[in-house]
C-alpha cells in the first residue's frame, strides 16, 4: 500500500562531538520518507523555498518517492534548524529556528495522492495535521507525531488530532508531558484513552515501546560503537516502521512488532553518517542483515 | 553449584513519592542473596552491629541462606543509609550514610566457606574484594560490583580486581567514568581489555547490555504500572543472575541470556515493594510467569 508522509523538508546546520555541517539537507519528511521508500511506494507533502537545491530534490527522486506534492513557496527560504548534540547524543540544543516557508505552510494535497490509503502526519502544527486528514479520501491507517511545543500550545487542537488517528508516536518526554504522569505505562494507558488504538514511545539510545490495550512490545535500541548524528533518527525510524506496517498492510501483534524493529533497523543506519549520508545509500541486504544482527542483540530461549 | 556473596546488610530509611520507610531490612547482600536463593544454594559473608533484630536474621534462614558468614560486631551498630527517589526512580538521593559496623568491615571467610565456587562481591572496598578473592581455594567464576567512589577514590586497587575476575556487573553512568568513554560499546571494549571476560551494563528502567568480545546482548526492563521502591534492584538483578548461572553452571552465551533475564524478573519484582515486601515471598510459578511475560513482552520473528 502506498504511504503519505506530511512533514517538513529542511536545511539543517548541525554540530556533534564528531564534526559539524551547514545546510545540509533533513527535515522529518525527508529522513521518514527516504526511510520509507526502502519498503513502499512513497509520497511526500512538504514545502520548500526557492533555494531549494535541483541536488535535493533529485535524492527524493533516486529514491522513487513521488514529489507532486513537494510545492515550491515562491519568494521564500526552506526552513532551516541549527543545532548542536553534546557527548549524550540523546538531547539536540537548538540554536535558531528560521522557519521560513514553513511558517505559512497551509498543506494542500493535490487530487492525485488524496486516496493514498497509510497516511503519517510528523510532527507539524496539529491545525495542519487535522487540514490534511480532511482531505484524505480513504485513510485506513493514520499515524501521527508531535512535539512539546505543540502539546503546550495547541493542545486542543492535539487533542482532536489524538481522536482521529490509530498510532502515535511520541518520544519519552512527550509521552509524560502529554498525560502529565511520569510512570509511562500508566501515561500511555491515559493517552489511550484520548483515541490512538497503538502509542509507540520513542527512548532515543535506550529504544522503543510500545503499548496497546492488550499488549507491550519492549526494544533497546542497537548499540553503535560510532555515532555521528542522531538528527532524523526518530523520523528514520517512523520511515522504516510505517513502511514496513503498509507494505505488509496488517496491524497484527506480529507484524507490528516486525516493523518496530525495522524502525530501529532504519534509525540505527541513520545516526551512522550525516544527513542522508548513510540512509541514502542503503542495499536490501544491509537493511536484512541488521534486521537479523538485531534478532541475535535481543533474542533469548526458554530458561 | 554454591554462591557465595558478599557485600552490605543494611537498615534503610527511605522516601519515595509513594511512601516511607524507616530502618528497613536492605543491603547489597540481602537483595542479592534472597534473589539468588530462589535459584541455587547461597551463602552471605556481611557484618551487622549488636541492634541487628532477630527477626531480620531469620529472614535469611527461612530463604535457605548460609548464615555462617554473617557475623555480628560487638559493640557496633549496623550500617544505615538513608535516601530518597523523586518521581524520576532511576535516581537516589543519599541524605546520610552511617557505616558503623561497615566502617572497619575486614572480610574473613570461615574456613566452612573457602571451597565455594560461584562468588559475587557485591559493591564494597576493592580491598575488602580483593581479600576474599585470596581467601578462596577453588573460585570458578568471580563477579564483582563496584560504584563511582571506589573508581574515583580505589582505582589502583579496582583494577587489580577486574585483572582476576571473570564478570563485571555495573551501572551505565559508572561504565563511563570507569572507562572514561561516552559511548557504551567503547566503554565495554575497554573495560573488557583490562581482565573481565563480561561486561553487565545496568541501565535502570532501561534494562541490560551485555559485552563480550564475541557477543553483546540487550534487554529492556520490564515496564510495570506501579514502582514502589527501586532500592536494591541492581542488586537483586545481580542475585537472580548469579543464582541462575551457579544453577546451570555454564557460560554459554544461551545460559548467559537466561541468567540476565532472570535477572531482570528477579528485580522487576523487587522495586513493586520496599524491602523485602515482594521479593522475600515470590513462588517458584510467579518468577516463571514473569519469565514468560517477558519473552512475550520483547520476542519478534522473521520480518
Amino acid at each position: 500500500m502506498k504511504l503519505l508522509i506530511v512533514g517538513s523538508v529542511a536545511y539543517d546546520t548541525v554540530k556533534t562531538p564528531f564534526g559539524r555541517r551547514e545546510r545540509i539537507l533533513g527535515g522529518s519528511a525527508t529522513y521518514c520518507s527516504v526511510a520509507a521508500s526502502y519498503f513502499t511506494d512513497v509520497a511526500v507533502l512538504a514545502v520548500v523555498g526557492e533555494d531549494f537545491r535541483e541536488e535535493d530534490r533529485a535524492v527524493f527522486e533516486e529514491h522513487g518517492i513521488d514529489t507532486r506534492g513537494l510545492r515550491m513557496h515562491p519568494g521564500g527560504k526552506t526552513f532551516h534548524w541549527q543545532g548542536e548534540y553534546g557527548y549524550d547524543l540523546n538531547e539536540a540544543h537548538t540554536l535558531k529556528t528560521d522557519l521560513n516557508v514553513l511558517g505559512a505552510f497551509e498543506p494542500e494535497l493535490p487530487e492525485s495522492l488524496r486516496d493514498i490509503p497509510y497516511l503519517f502526519l510528523a510532527n507539524v502544527d496539529p491545525r495542519s495535521q487535522l487540514r490534511v486528514i480532511e482531505q484524505c479520501r480513504k485513510p485506513k491507517i493514520i499515524a501521527a507525531d508531535t512535539m512539546n511545543f505543540w502539546i503546550d500550545n495547541r493542545r486542543k487542537d492535539l487533542m482532536e488530532v489524538l481522536s482521529r488517528i490509530q498510532l502515535l508516536l511520541i518520544n519519552e518526554g512527550e509521552a509524560r508531558q502529554l498525560s502529565q504522569e511520569f510512570n509511562l505505562v500508566r501515561a500511555a494507558r491515559k493517552i489511550l484513552s484520548w483515541g490512538p488504538k497503538m502509542l509507540i514511545i520513542k527512548r532515543g539510545e535506550y529504544g522503543v515501546l510500545k503499548v496497546t490495550p492488550n499488549d507491550i512490545f519492549a526494544t533497546p535500541a542497537y548499540p553503535l560503537e560510532s555515532v555521528f548524528d542522531p538528527t532524523g533518527a526518530g523520523d528514520s525510524f517512523a520511515g522504516g516502521f510505517m513502511g514496513h506496517l503498509a507494505v505488509s498492510d496488517s496491524l497484527s501483534a506480529d507484524h507490528i512488532r516486525h516493523a518496530i524493529v525495522m524502525g530501529n533497523v532504519l534509525a540505527s543506519f541513520n545516526v551512522e553518517d550525516f544527513s542522508l549520508g548513510r540512509l541514502g545509500s542503503l542495499k536490501k541486504e544491509d537493511i536484512e542483515n541488521r534486521y537479523q544482527a538485531f534478532r541475535r542483540l535481543t533474542q533469548f530461549g526458554e530458561a
